[in-house]
């Protein structure tokens, strides 16, 4: 099997190691690829190192190499060696020498960090609208379920009444905090790269203002050495904030194969989404929240893996970096179909009333009766003796009610806020001007 | 050895086992602790679970305790569980009963939430004030300078001209990007969890919006189940907010160590500070950047250690989460030491010029120069022959100047900008208002 | 807070940063300092370095030394940097220019690694030890509940029969697995880098091989760079082997913390070795097992952490290494706490009689009944039918008994079979040559 | 694009979602099914669960599909959900009935955990005789190259004169100890889950004592949910072993990386194995050594992710377990390579002679130079006064020879040493033992 004890090929062997699976990551930035040319060209212009009708050729062609790629119709060859090389080939074949010149004051480097930059803006979007579609779902489980109570656990041991209310929202509110994370990954990309060539500037008179509002991003990564560093950082805190998000999702995941779990017994699903058995019918086996725990723990895992990849790497392009590609691009549509099952799932999950009724929960309300005693004017300590003395005589039976009135409690879940926060942190990202802008390089 | 074959008291092993170290961290949060209570009392007075009289004598003793701890005049007596019991024992030694009633409406859970909150949006506000240190030491070194050249590498290979300008830019704006991130940890530290209780809220009618305007945080986790959730979330959120500076301070700091190096030979540093030997003139070991490098690289792997911790732990507090201090808290300090000791050796970093009148590094300069034909007319393929052509014959010799102007390019650092960049970031986390709200709090 | 910024003495805030913890630390190196500097003394004499006088002086209050350290009786001063230091300056205080010779042909480099090596010995057998502990209680508890069946679950739902002596001993077998690469970090240990000097060798006659066997090592490290390499891998390698019998521990753990959780129900302990409430009664907060989960699941995470913090650093020593004690070296004592505190709680853990008398679990019994058909002759088809028939119409109604025969199986568990493993797989560390070469010597 | 918005069909977005990338990584496991499928059925006829006729037509028809897998004639249709499956089905369409009954006594959990044990022995198997390439060849280089000086570093400083012999050397030693930890991983893969069914055992009386000495495996998992235990724990531990190999590649590589680099110069490669530039004719971007870097980097955080995934993870088969596939099985591959093209890369790289004539590598004598005066007599305080004046007075003019004779240094490599050592290691593993039984099986 070793390359050279047969007639393998060598040089064949070697590109194979060293493209790897990369033509396959480089299609997800096609679009991106093409964004950035388009915005590159029309710089160049300005500058004039490219003329009128160089440019006019070329930004209709790539327009129509774009409508391909969206409509599913662009496929890197397998002679090309990565997306950007198949486009510039493209471009050439049909508008000829024109196309060669969109490289100039460009180098590989930038180009594919501005196509990251791009492509992970989308995916940022795209996870935030999946993101809001789970968060929408948890608040309206919330509110439909508010006065259903369920035992709360401290020590995963019975310990004071909860609700589903309470279980649901706090797994949407956990949402919000995690876009402040994605916000912060949004902020680092959203800073234009494009015009530091290998890393170290151009001779060229560029102007990098101009493709910086072309492209919508808000500011640039003005020193080019830095624009170069920001490959690998990137990309882990890019996935540091999906963590994050996964981090709740898992959690949520791990309660739900816990509820779902016949000694629980609080949740449902109907038989058709969960796997059973004819002959355990008791069975329902929670495979799409097992494995939404599974891929989100994975995707846990990626921010480390992309450390250990980039430490310790000096200053400057090293061919290492390719490589984050390959966990980092499946992991998008991974949590995103994490979220968009979960949602849909949750539309159709049941809810166990009356749990409480169970005599193992009455303790539960111990607490409670405490507390309330002493709202009504008996001292703590003579209200505790009381409520310890009934329940060592087994005469405890608590009014299983709650009234709690204090923002976030059970009684006044205070969704509404939850919402008004959602909604804030979306809109701080400003897709819109992104979406604007990004519009009227592609018009016509 | 073992407990049960000797005369070792069984629950002293047990004991020991369970508090561990949590006495000394917990020293970290005792002003945050007495914060808590200050703001607590007020509260409950307000919704009349508490007397004028017992609030004053109160809110006197915890203004003297907090004045104590900040002298230093504070410790965790051996006999104490932990720093809350120490100051409620302290309180109700001095002030009597009214000390014992400070815990209405509270429980253990959401007062550390509370306290730790507060202590990392202190320890936040000093790591970014670091931050700014070596920010600006950057920045200064960058101006200074902006015309030494040195060489720029892609693969670790000599590739095209840099200058100590854009590599000490290059870092300073690095730590722009890393702001972003520990905004958003400042962010998610800095709503408030306290009436959350032990995370199921409380049926005292708790004022929450009271204490969240009290301690000055921006809004409030809103229900009680996401606020117990946020403890072990809220500390993988902020080390990974401190693994992003980390991360820009250990490649920097490989980078020192890399240019230290005799073969490379850009810098250099006074001998005292660097670990050197009478008998081997030319070591001059950059100790202290080996030791910024692992502990940053330490700090990197703090995120994966707390995820690990945390990861599929259902709903609800366990105490796995007490020991999430033991690594975090320390880590502090050591971020802060790493960001202060480099800005110093920074303050004394020596920088050799002339490094490219070495005639290994003339090829830098032939992407230049075939620019420069370009710019001058001269058909791209054809001055890329002639420079071919002249390195192959060994006439290439070109002019060692570098002319670049667009944004973020040696001639054309845009260091302004970048500072702009980092005062935006750094005023958006509002640490004014904090302190006036801390200071009204903490007021006679 | 700068020290540039006040009168903090600048020398003394650059060597508390890079001397850090390491004090502390070393203290668990000061018995293998001494033990190593023996060794090296008679190979010296051997070839011719050292005095018959000299050596004898030197042995002698090494020795005293070690007694002093074994005792209690032996610390690191504040103005001496390292043991290494210290152990040699009370050397040089008592037995005059004798105590300087000790340092001839070694440098600090091999020593530090030596140290180390012969340190994680003695953990190892600690730690192997301790194990075995929990081994053997795991399997007692299997044998004596070897009758007493509980539910066996997958995907976290009620699937088929298991037993208490399942489940007790299957991780009693998880931790021969996890002895394999304990065995294997043994082997990494066992090699002696002494005479590696500063990674490079040294030009005096050593004899690598005498020193080899006088320390009771397998082999050497032959290759002067690959000893120095050793450092950080090493303890890597020894991280992963605690990391796996970390990962048993913590998941038996969860187990404990779920099967005492009232909804389960099927285990519990006395009062005393819970946390409880007066308030609440039913509460047995499982504090202890949580710890041990928590300290174990950090333990999991050390590997990574080394990882990070040696991950792209060249050849040749680096002072990044001296971190790399930090985390690891109290995480002996910590693995070891927990399994002797696991050990401890398991020797009074109360089991739940009759379990599966509870209806909910009769379906666990259908795939029994179904093969126990098919075992009489009746066509596993229509056995089938018949079962999910039955069980349909509500009529199924199995007998609660499980017959099972195979080797592993609750019939016939082959618990002498896996004890045999475990010793097998101790007793190939060979820890009595290794306790024959020390005790020889230090022996007068 | 949201599913319940539109026309998809719910269940097969659930069925994808839950299947995943399996199928593919499923075809890997193909082999191995079929010998298990193979032993299984010759246990269950020697228990009388098999006729005569149906074990001989079942027996030779699974040979027919091993060697179709052999032959690479083997997919996994698109309406088949797994490997197992459509193995079944392929066998029960070519015998009938008989073909159906080869899953008595048997589950799906212990035919995918024999399935993965048996994988991975082949694997181990593979990725040992490539470590053994790789190893031969710096055995080799090692050799060829003893009397090659060059500089040896600490802290990246010029220190002490080393050679490549010791270079290449300790690299191939550091292959050995990789080895202890793959030995220990193949222990924990080569002991028999087979007749564990799901994790509880069977009713049936199973011999699974004879089925594993049918597939060569050296001993039992013996406790049943143990067996189901070692899902997950396996795969962890396998990915430590292949990511101590991996790091010993990745800081090769690092090195590789560096010696490269023109300012150290030490070692080229042939153009054609590196990536260079028409105009930049002094880059030799060493391509290969930086992915082999950052593979090697990406295995390394494999266990990791491992460990995330199935930490906390309580007793019993949980579907999580499947997507750990996905990144380990691409990961042997991705190892293999790495070890391949290094060895190819070895055979062609190109060593410089005579580095140490540089002046600016005189010092590195210094330690020499001392000790030669103290090995001819001179007390080492004056010999050391002695050339620490004559570097200071520009007089030290060191002969640049290297005499060292101990074991490991660079007078006396102990190659042979190293040899024997990595043969034992290897030969520890018994794979001939393994493939007798396998071929025996396979036996018409």
């Amino acid at each position: 099997m070793k390359i050279w004890q047969k007639n393998i090929d060598v040089d064949t062997f070697v590109e194979n190691f060293t493209v790897g699976n990369d033509r396959a990551m480089d299609l997800h930035l096609a679009g991106a690829d093409v964004l950035g040319s388009l915005a590159h060209t029309q710089m160049l212009h300005s500058i004039g190192l490219m003329t009128a009708e160089d440019l006019a050729s070329v930004q209709a062609e790539l327009k129509k190499i774009y409508k391909d790629i969206q409509a599913g119709n662009f496929e890197i060859e397998a002679v090309v060696e990565d997306v950007h090389s198949q486009i510039e080939m493209l471009l050439t074949q049909r508008v000829g020498d024109a196309g060669k010149k969109i490289h100039s004051g460009r180098s590989r480097n930038d180009q594919v960090l501005v196509d990251l930059k791009l492509y992970f803006r989308t995916e940022i979007e795209s996870m935030v609208s999946h993101t809001e579609g789970l968060f929408r779902q948890l608040i309206k489980l919330s509110n439909t379920h508010r006065d259903v109570l369920m035992p709360g656990y401290t020590h995963l041991q019975i310990a004071m009444p909860s609700s589903f209310g309470l279980w649901f929202g706090a797994y949407a509110e956990s949402l919000v905090d995690d876009l402040h994370l994605m916000k912060a990954a949004w902020q680092v990309c959203n800073k234009n790269p494009l015009g530091s060539a290998a890393g170290y500037g151009s001779s060229f008179p560029l102007n990098r203002t101009m493709t910086t509002n072309l492209l919508g991003f808000e500011d640039l990564n003005y020193n080019v050495v830095y624009a170069q560093m920001g490959r690998g950082k990137t990309e882990r805190i890019l996935a540091q904030a999906m963590s994050s998000i996964a981090a709740t999702l898992a959690k949520f995941a791990m309660d739900v194969c816990l509820f779902i779990n016949q000694n629980f017994g609080f949740i449902s699903f109907p038989a058709h989404l969960t796997t059973g058995s004819s002959i355990m019918p008791h069975k329902k086996n929670p495979d799409v929240f097992e494995l939404i725990r599974s891929r989100c723990n994975k995707i846990q895992a990626l921010p480390n893996e992309i450390a250990l990849m980039t430490t310790n790497l000096p200053v400057g392009y090293h061919r290492d970096l390719q490589l984050l590609k390959e966990n980092l691009f499946p992991a998008f549509q991974s949590l995103k179909d994490c979220l968009e099952i979960a949602t849909f799932m949750l539309q159709h999950i049941d809810i166990k009333k009356n749990i409480l009724d169970d005599p193992k929960y009455d303790y539960l309300f111990s607490v409670e009766v405490v507390n309330n005693e002493v709202l009504q004017g008996i001292p703590f300590r003579e209200a505790y003796k009381n409520i310890g003395l009934a329940i060592e005589e087994g005469t405890f039976s608590p009014e299983k009610a709650v009234n709690h009135t204090h923002e976030g409690s059970i009684g006044n879940l205070c969704n509404d806020q939850v919402v008004r926060l959602f909604e804030e942190a979306k809109s701080s990202f400003g897709f819109e001007q992104v979406e604007k802008a990004l519009a009227d390089l592609l018009a016509d």
